[in-house]
């Protein structure tokens, strides 16, 4: 198996999930700072120029952050990464869904990827408070809409705290952001994890 | 069991999936365009102030797009909307990812709803042009990867079809693109289909 990756990209989520689990896999690296993304050879691989993706050991490769992320759970079950009654697992997938599908992409790459919003760099500060306020917003309602205790499910640790982990890991280290309580406390405990830390570190990122 | 929805929103395509299921709903109406989303009456029922939620039988209520459509094929399985053996589950999980985490957002939300995009109106023309050249380039992978025969998956008709449709109609009814032929044949077969064209006439849309 192989997990392609940028240091630092979403797909730290993957990455983390995949030292959980704990089997042997390899990582491709897309430097998608020189726009590796969208050389001929990643493109053939993934022609959609994203990662995470996952090359699986049946050389097939699968996409989508949630979906890697709920395929590895599955196919992993000692791991318990993923609730077994259809309700966790429904659960787990709104987080994962909300996470890539809302605040990832409105949030923070209006953030990041600043020049994909505006045309002009002028307007470049006005469209990252506006990623900023927005990311402060969707936290704001995982903060008041939180279930569980430490974890996000009720039912203990998943692939959906993983999911959480990037943006919140982005928002206080690349942004600058104070994270409400719940997810302050979400973040310091998902550090506190060697399988965190061994990501982290294997991308050369800082704790 | 109650969807909320706004007349030609992404929410169309649960509509359709409740459609193809059959079994008795409400239609709950959160009129976008006059900010219902915002109202305090919707923030209390969904605080993200999106569309779709379905507000489920035991009162609670479902957010995301995937999440929903998944749930319901699951809690359906004699509609038989989505496959059974999980390679099938996770294919169909991607097609859904793929429409709802960067078709719809990346390609036509710069379209429908540019000023989100960029604060200067003299810029829109260009941000829109910029919202169908992704569209474009998203379908072009689709029609370059497409698997199934008319429908997306090579098992038949799935949720992954009613997703796609309600990006296909966008694309032809509201931003006057041309679809890849295979697209092109998904979107003829899909409103070919009695549950499309009830949701389409309840929610007072052209076929
Ligand atoms: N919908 C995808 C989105 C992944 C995504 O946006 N990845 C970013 C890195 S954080 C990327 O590859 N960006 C490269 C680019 O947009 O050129 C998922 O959930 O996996
Ligand atoms: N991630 C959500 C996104 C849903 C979404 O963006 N819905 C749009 C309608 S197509 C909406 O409610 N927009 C209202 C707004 O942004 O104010 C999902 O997949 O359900």
């Amino acid at each position: 198996m192989k997990l392609f990756y940028s240091p630092g990209a979403c797909s730290v989520g993957i990455h983390v999930i995949l030292e959980e689990i704990g089997k042997p896999y390899e990582l491709g690296l897309v430097a998608l700072k020189e726009g590796a993304q969208h050389k001929p050879e990643y493109v053939a691989i993934n022609p959609k120029s994203k990662v995470p993706a996952l090359l699986r050991d049946d050389g097939s490769l699968l996409t989508e952050f949630p979906v890697i992320a709920m395929w590895l759970a599955k196919t992993n079950p000692e791991a318990r990464l993923v609730p077994t009654d259809l309700e966790g697992e429904t659960r787990c997938a709104e987080m994962l869904d909300y996470v890539c599908g809302t605040i990832h992409p409105q949030g923070f790459t209006r953030q990041f990827r600043t020049a994909n919003f505006t045309p002009r760099e002028e307007d470049f500060p006005k469209v990252v408070e506006q990623g900023k306020a927005l990311a402060a917003k969707y936290f704001d309602v995982l903060q008041s809409t939180w279930k569980g205790d430490t974890w996000v499910l009720p039912s203990g640790y998943s692939v959906a705290d993983a999911a959480l982990f990037f943006v919140e890991y982005w928002a206080t280290r690349r942004s600058g952001m104070t994270l409400p309580p719940r997810l302050a406390t979400h973040l310091e405990a998902m550090l506190a994890r060697p399988a965190v830390q061994r990501a982290l570190a294997q991308e050369g990122l800082p704790a």
